[in-house]
């Protein structure tokens, strides 16, 4: 099974890596770094990862996972990685997007009508392409997978594998992993935190309310 | 503030990326990646993830953070690591690790009579360094907290994030990486799934019962 993860600059590490970590773990995967050139990709606070092949060189994975992060926006109209989305999904089992990974799915045409997710911050930038956009952690809408912010994609990746190789696996990877969440608060979500909060992050990130 | 993450051949990607992603966004903070050179360093599931700087050329970091691997076994006789380990907590802030991080502090001595944890396949080995092991996900023993497998250091991460600049900080970052966790099984400590899940993962691992 090829699990192909698409790099670009300014990417969110934590989109690809938590994917990553879950999926390079199924039996017989092997997961596939790649972006418009083979080299390292900066990621949007200074880590560089390698992506080890060109998009091209990987046309028809059976699994896609497309990361968001702050340099996605500027890649909605590089028709080149849409391309490549566009004939991956052809072929593919499943397609998936991390945080604002999915503007990229819409970009490409592909979330016209579906329900779908993103970024807290991006969801109204993601209804502008047709999608339905909800605040649900993780969306499966057929073979297409959308999940919310950065760290979502661990829980899409584990929903995922289940789907792929059943619960036992799914499982025995969330234990390897020991994905048994205890943050210290209970602020991951707009709605569980202080306006004020929300508005710290937003201005932060120049998003526009 | 500096923020040192030390690689090496075969750490595990999301021990260092779940902590980097948090921390990274800590008002004044900058991470470093370092090793033993500047060059780019394997994951132990593939991946490459690029060291900018060595070890010497970062001896005093404010907070140090060492991620575990399967990689990590081989390195516990490593002088050159153990030796920058200990000479940076001589003055760092805070001393932490993910996963078996944690034998590399031990064997740099430092976990001696204190409490401290790792992935819960080592916690074993761990105590062969005269530590007291526990299985809990988060220990902060004085400037050091160490903290159990692979996922964990996004945990370890907020509650430090929360001790260098407060609640709101740290909720705040909880927040733009929606740290709001939905796995679809409780299946991310050994406690809490079948026992043949937990054969399962021991056997693969290759780590003796």
């Amino acid at each position: 099974m090829d699990i192909a993860i698409p790099l670009y600059d300014r990417f969110t590490a934590l989109d690809a890596i938590g994917p990553y970590e879950v999926l390079s773990r199924l039996p017989g995967a092997q997961v596939h770094w790649i972006g418009h050139e083979a080299r390292p990709y900066a990621t949007d606070r200074g880590l560089r990862v390698v992506a080890d092949a060109t998009l091209e060189e990987l046309p028809h994975p059976d699994v896609v996972v497309v990361p968001g992060g702050t340099g996605t926006v500027s890649l909605l109209e590089d028709e080149r990685l849409l391309d490549w989305i566009r004939t991956a999904h052809e072929t593919s089992q499943w397609t998936t997007s991390v945080c604002t990974g999915s503007l990229l799915l819409g970009a490409a045409g592909m979330l016209e009508g579906l329900r779908a997710t993103s970024h807290f911050l991006y969801l109204d930038r993601l209804a502008t392409f047709g999608a339905q956009v909800t605040d649900q952690r993780v969306i499966e809408q057929g073979r297409i997978i959308t999940a919310a912010g950065v760290s979502s994609g661990i829980d899409m990746a584990l929903h995922l594998a289940s789907r792929i190789a059943g619960e036992t696996i799914a499982q025995a990877i969330q234990l390897v992993i020991e994905y048994d969440p205890a943050p210290p608060f209970d602020a991951g979500h707009p709605a569980k935190v202080d306006p004020e909060i929300v508005e710290l992050v937003r201005r932060r990130a120049r998003v526009p309310a």
